[in-house]
């Protein structure tokens, strides 16, 4: 008789236990998790009752020990609604609302009595899931050397695509079914200095998709902390993704320890493309804020000497392709961008036109042999060249009002960075720089890792942290891609880590449907330094030979200050360009960095996105709507205008500002 | 007639060329330098006619580059006879002779018309040689993927040896012929947590050998900076050794740039062993000193909580296995060694007994989990245990006008401790510690590289400079051993980097000979805190379960301070047991650690040392002689005495305090 009960209990327990479903606050979409016969787990997700992820397999494999893989059971697992709104220091909204329906299943392997949670948050607009490792003292520590996260897509979708590259997200887009994913076929002359790709069929998320019945799929991942960028690995054939971590020296992928746990997958659904692109879903799974005052933490509107660089006018360098080692008198060329002269041209230029902040690159020695040769001692951070007087361009900002923003070029020596770090902040801190732009051009030392590394993202995290030590804002380029970390550290103002505007000064550039595409990928985990406002988009105005343009209308790279969104923007053309637009200009000078309200009202990936946002603190409203290389027109709505608070008038101006040769918004 | 005349000349020139000859100052050693047929450039060295090297090849392989092996001619060389004399700033002498004929050979690939220097310099207890790689533009930066540079041995001679770990140094020596060096043979069971022994027939230098007609020979190396340590490989059958390169995490071995240079491999030569442990040549083979004002750096004769920690008595960590990130609020065990009170203890014994500092370890949060988990961010170098407060302490030290030592251990996270370097620097300066004790226990993160590799060789000396920046002392514990920076950096006072005193209270310990091996060997580069002075030397008066002992006579412990050359010497034993001999302790409180002159009177590896130093500014001599495990009884002759100026009575009272029961010296 016990043992009949006993078997009872284990059929009902299993039988219960077994599969579980969650479905979203509205409904719409459905997580069913369940294991198999043999333990293995796995989940499945519809929305509107289609099936979106076919059953796809969860789990970890360690180095050196048992996985957490299969032989599960689960012990038991628990709901929660999560339900709150905050409100985010800088960003495209004042409230943002966290709404989800939360499970954690309790695993434990059968042999090995190893525990491994899954939970799953599944929201409106996706579902989230993440491993996490209870405490368990006699694996305190332990190396992940693989994840096995599948996302079986349920057919051969189109995908907005870059290669997996370890070191660099700077490629343009690729748009072709799963199927067509193939990066042996990609034209690699395409201004990349370092490509690390190490598999024909890899990609990098966030991965953006459109099926063939109108559903919008983003896979993406959120608070990566001490953990490497996910890539995935596509089975061309079934359609079906898997994780790849970016591995370390020594090619294992994550140290880790218990408790602790993994980033959050992500898989973002809708019929609406809209609800992707306005997702915050990304920023919910991300910790609250960790910064006890944040007041340093302002948007910023900056120029600087930067494109004439990018142009070919003058360099970063002082001495040419001399090596300050074996040269210690250095022999200036004469092209140098960064002299006191200029930078004070350019403190003048930001003065009278409002701007909060100049940035001047190319201010500190090193730069005459800093690139391609795995230099470990590159720069100091510290010694401005001779002609730069550090001192006396401070001095004049300050006079006129007008903050300096810091350049740190690292070149991926990355372990020289961090001995200079302090020091480094200590020289920012004693000029009042409240921001800096660091740069990560190059082979990461210590050599063996990879951008895209569990140790380079703790980097990028800890400069971060460092500088809110210091009461510093950070803006990354080179750096492994955001993945909403700014809620936490909102310091970390925003990042480049996708291909820039630069690219169109001196490479094969950004095709007009580049721009279309970033918000539904690069700009889901955070601000991105786009540097757009090139008014002067020939490049053949500053040397006859060059054939290289940016793909854009004057009218889109205004356009670009709304619909990417960044509290810091850069208006990145010389002085004299936006001279000769005085009208044009004047937009740059008035649109805000930071909002109340965001209004997505028209998004198609590849194709256009239009839309509308309100100041903070303010009533302005500003519309960006940008299109691809096809003209359309459109209709949009004016609804959203408060009668009585907007005028009319002003927002018609500005609309006819925004709008160029290619897009026509009409007010209603 | 213009042809013949060409061939003429080719003729006489190669002729002129293919070898040279260089003498030792006193004509004693005689280098020959040749190149083959096929432009193999090799050397060979005899001692007053003896052949103690046999031809032996040169070169260098490089990465991705064609090598600099074979197919050299010579362009040209250069002689030169090097003769001066400079001071240390702490040494075993207030001044140093260096004279030695040097010759560099300007080789130029016939091939590829690359350019490789080779220098030699011949000593008249030695020669030396480097690779120096001039300015190529096209070869500005390149990798080393191995040194070949072979050291072939005239015979299977005597050697002392330790195994060639990557990681650790901390081994007992064996002495064996060079046919019998067999790692997989040797008991590991040592007390070496870490060890990286990726070949049976590889050993360590400085390799110390004596052949069987009595010279005495020693394999080393000098200068080594930007640069892996270099291991030699052993041909058993051939007694032919080659250099062995340390590798980086993706297996190469150097990354430099021309102008550059290896550091230099030395072999000391000589019919009299003193010669060997007396020679100057590695600190001469140093660059001079490089810091301006060198007043910071004193000896220091010092006490602290450790060796409480050794013998069990106490613990470093504050709350024993808890892991202090999964636990914030610690549960204190009640053994915490690094007490405010006990810190005052050691204080107080410190003044009252006229000891320059106090050490004290395990002061600082991490030591619940700092071993053995390659966790990164273990210590931060700045927070104190809640028991150990830190301002009190040294306020109470400022007051008994004792120097605080500070300790960093690093538990070989060697990035962190980089990112955390200024900080704890700065700490010690608000305190005032004039030095600082580093540990490096554990594997190297970042993760694949090894403690002699190039990277933390590079982190060694970065360390030692940037302390001298802030006029701070260093000395490393786990370390690469020393090659003679500290005369380039003084402030980098001593190293262990060899198994000190501290594995006889946990470990199969060291046998008598251990220290009469040393001088041979480790102190060759540089100062050891081997902390002597350990005057209970049975570690069951702590606890009765426990065997181990000290291999010593209390004797010993005190000729260590005298034959043990270091300007950084531990008392190292607890309070108490100094407190029960304070006839002998009154030794360790009189001895010097700083000489005029040294006098080494009698030596043999394995079996005996016994030298005689006179302190700088003063006219106090004092004789260390210590011995194996065998009885010996030695006759000095005290002829180095000044008459009228060194009492006998006071010299012969510390005699005798020298001698134990084993050793029986004997003035005349």
């Amino acid at each position: 008789m016990k043992n009949i009960l006993l078997l009872f209990l284990i059929i009902f327990f299993s039988a219960n236990l077994l599969s579980q479903v969650v479905t979203s606050p509205n409904g719409n979409i459905e997580l069913l998790f369940s294991l198999d016969k043999k333990g293995y787990p796995s989940y499945s997700v519809t929305y509107k009752g289609r099936l979106v992820i076919k059953p796809s397999e969860l789990g970890v494999y360690l180095k050196d020990k048992e996985s957490l893989v299969f032989d599960f059971q689960i012990n038991s697992f628990e709901k929660r609604e999560i339900k709150e709104s905050w409100s985010p220091v800088l960003g495209e909204q004042s409230v943002i609302e966290n709404h989800c329906n939360e499970i954690t299943f309790y695993l434990i392997n059968k042999k090995t009595s190893k525990k491994l949670n899954i939970v799953f948050r599944v929201f409106d607009e996706g579902i989230a899931f993440r491993y996490e490792f209870p405490f368990d003292k006699s694996v305190e520590y332990f190396i992940i050397s693989d994840e096995n996260s599948e996302f079986n897509l349920s057919g051969d979708h189109k995908a907005f695509w870059i290669p997996g590259d370890y070191d660099s997200q700077e490629y343009v887009y690729n748009e072709t079914k799963i199927s067509e994913i193939d990066i042996s076929k990609l034209e690699m002359e395409n201004g990349i200095s370092l490509k690390t790709i190490k598999s024909q069929h890899r990609v990098q998320s966030p991965l953006m998709m459109k099926t063939g019945d109108g559903l919008y799929l983003n896979i993406f991942e959120a608070a990566v902390d001490n953990y490497p960028v996910m890539h995935l690995d596509v089975d061309v054939k079934n359609f079906s993704l898997t994780s790849n971590l970016v591995p370390d020296a020594l090619g294992n992928k994550a140290y880790l320890r218990t408790p602790g746990e993994t980033p959050w997958r992500t898989i973002m659904i809708s019929d609406d493309a809209r609800d992707i692109v306005s997702s915050k879903m990304i920023l919910n799974l991300n910790e609250p804020c960790k910064i006890a005052d944040v007041s340093f933490i302002k948007p910023m509107k900056y120029v600087g000497i930067w494109w004439e660089m990018h142009v070919g006018k003058s360099s970063w360098d002082y001495a040419g392709t001399q090596s300050g080692d074996n040269n210690p008198v250095l022999k200036p060329h004469g092209r140098h961008g960064a002299t006191t002269e200029n930078a004070k041209r350019y403190i003048d230029f930001a003065a009278k036109h409002g701007f909060d902040g100049v940035l001047i690159e190319g201010w500190n020695t090193g730069w005459e042999d800093w690139y391609g040769n795995w230099k470990d001692d590159v720069f100091d951070f510290l010694t401005p060249y001779p002609d730069f007087d550090l001192e006396e361009v401070n001095r004049y900002a300050k006079l006129k009002e007008v903050k300096m923003i810091m350049h740190h070029e690292t070149s991926g020596s990355v372990g020289n960075y961090e001995r200079h770090l302090d020091r480094a902040f200590n020289l920012m801190k004693k000029y009042d720089y409240p921001a800096v732009k660091s740069g990560y051009v190059g082979r990461i030392i210590p050599r063996g890792e990879y951008h895209d590394g569990q140790s380079m993202v703790n980097h990028f995290n800890f400069v971060a942290r460092r500088a809110a030590d210091y009461k510093l804002m950070v803006n990354s380029h080179e750096s492994s891609r955001p993945t909403g970390f700014h809620r936490t550290y909102p310091n970390y103002i925003a990042a480049e880590a996708a291909r820039g505007n630069e690219f169109n000064a001196w490479s094969n550039g950004n095709p007009p449907m580049h721009e279309t595409i970033l918000p539904f990928t690069r700009l889901l985990g955070g601000p991105m330094d786009y540097t757009p406002g090139i008014f002067e988009i020939k490049m053949n105005i500053y040397n006859p030979q060059k054939k290289e343009q940016v793909h854009t209308t004057l009218a889109k790279q205004l356009a670009l200050y709304v619909t990417m969104y960044s509290p810091l923007q850069m208006a990145a053309d010389l002085p004299q360009n936006y001279e000769k637009y005085p009208d044009a200009f004047q937009f740059i000078k008035d649109v805000a960095l930071d909002w109340q309200k965001s209004i997505y009202l028209e998004a198609e990936p590849g194709d256009y996105i239009t839309v509308a946002r309100k100041e903070k603190n303010g009533e302005r409203w500003f519309l960006g709507s940008i299109t691809d290389e096809n003209p359309r027109e459109t209709v949009i709505k004016c609804d959203f205008l408060s009668p009585g608070k907007n005028t009319w008038r002003q927002f018609i101006r500005m609309a006819e500002m925004l709008t160029g040769k290619k897009t026509r918004s009409i007010m209603r």
